[in-house]
């Protein structure tokens, strides 16, 4: 089974469409105190979500004690719930067989995001893993996101309307991160390619819509996923962080669930 | 004085242009090895290098042993010599701003190499930092980067050209990664920004040629630094690993020295 439909699988069993991030603020938490931190929400929110999401800058701003947090963090999460890696890596050959080796191998992920711009072969190392998911960036939800990811290229498309059609060609394994703050690229990407699985950040602190992107992508297990990580993580300021976060986590369930979906 | 000064300080004193690459090899070593290997290969070098290149990538595949190898690799690097971090990395608003505090304070770096697909607000973070160099990925030394740096876009430019001169106007602080295997590309990198630092890989194992990157690129101390890894590192699998990496350094210093520059 790929992991897409691992995902679809889960995605079912829960009725859930939520991608629960794990990004430890450093403004918040001492490193020593994230592990314990990132069991609590991963308890808590662990019924409502379709997966769980740590994005690596977050361990990596606290050196080797932050990377000891990660390992604590991913020993938490319980079997069965596939876990992304937010790397968004790109880099070329044995440079992207070591990366591939370090999110698949040494953490363990199931599935990794991964940067376009060095193209096929820094993806290839990473589908070398069969049983595993690629995210690639293609538009994403900040206002830089205009800078090069909407330059028009020869086909008439914009760069990442031709990102979206040409990675997902490249293998079945291979899905796309699009922001849920431009809902009309969201759904321009969903034109172009119906069948693809996306995850999209962007909800909640980032303002996105939850019902607006369901209306764009979908609501097919497996082909989308939504993330939210401040507004679950922190719900709370106070020692009720992980019933907030819980309810936060429940609370865009429903909201995804309950959004009517264009198909 | 910023980044760039204090390579072309540097660049003056060693009457080098040769930035050597640290990237440990996991089919060679032991994660417990590395900190020494590295270590002798910098002893080794350091006299004819311009500055260091750590790839996080090597680190990362050892996990949290990979870290503190890191960690013990840089602690071996002679102060006055800048050490670049080479991370590609790619992401927004807080999570850039975690990356920035990993590359900057938590390992020191003194300058990283990003990627631009996400636009000017993920290089703002590591903008902040005033003393520091950012270089952004422009045109790799890869196959892969036909895919999409050479869209034709808007501006009748591809897409790393517009890449080249877009990002260099945004700050001083930025210079670009052109590799080495395209000398045309180099060239036509070169005329759109002729006072841009350029950090060239791709010669040596990767197969560019060193006085073709002169040639393209000038020599002049601080617009260019020219990257080998491999060829360096393991230019003998015996013991006399450290002085053949010696040899390979100052080979190669001596063989940008000799390159006739277009200026």
């Amino acid at each position: 089974m790929n992991y897409f439909e691992r995902l679809a699988d889960r995605s079912r069993k829960a009725g859930s469409l939520v991608c629960v991030g794990l990004d430890p603020d450093a403004k918040r938490h001492r490193v020593e105190d994230v592990a314990a931190y990132n069991r609590a929400i991963i308890e808590a929110t662990a019924p409502y979500a379709a997966c769980f999401k740590p994005n690596l800058a977050f361990y990596e701003q606290f050196g080797v004690e932050g990377w000891r947090a990660l390992e604590a963090t991913l020993a938490a999460i319980p079997a069965g719930i596939p876990v992304i890696g937010d790397a968004k890596r790109g880099d070329i050959g044995s440079t992207a067989e070591a990366y591939a080796r370090a999110v698949f191998e040494t953490w363990g992920f199931d599935a990794v995001t991964l940067n376009p711009y060095l193209g096929r072969d820094s993806l290839e190392p990473f589908l070398a893993y069969p049983g595993r998911g690629l995210y690639v960036v293609c538009r994403t939800s900040n206002p830089g996101a205009a800078d090069f990811q909407y330059a028009r290229v020869e086909s008439g498309m914009r760069l990442f309307e031709s990102v979206a059609v040409t990675v997902t060609q490249w293998s079945a394994n291979i899905g796309l991160v699009v922001g849920a703050t431009a809902p009309a690229e969201l759904r321009r990407v969903r034109q172009l390619v119906p069948h693809a699985s996306l995850l999209v950040p962007g909800v909640g602190a980032q303002g996105g819509s939850a019902s607006e992107v369901v209306a764009a992508a979908g609501n097919e297990p497996g082909t989308l996923v939504v993330n939210a990580t401040r507004s679950i993580m922190y719900a709370s300021d106070g020692p009720d962080f992980a019933e907030a976060a819980a309810a936060a986590a429940r609370a865009l369930r429903d909201e995804l669930a309950a959004a009517p979906s264009p198909a």
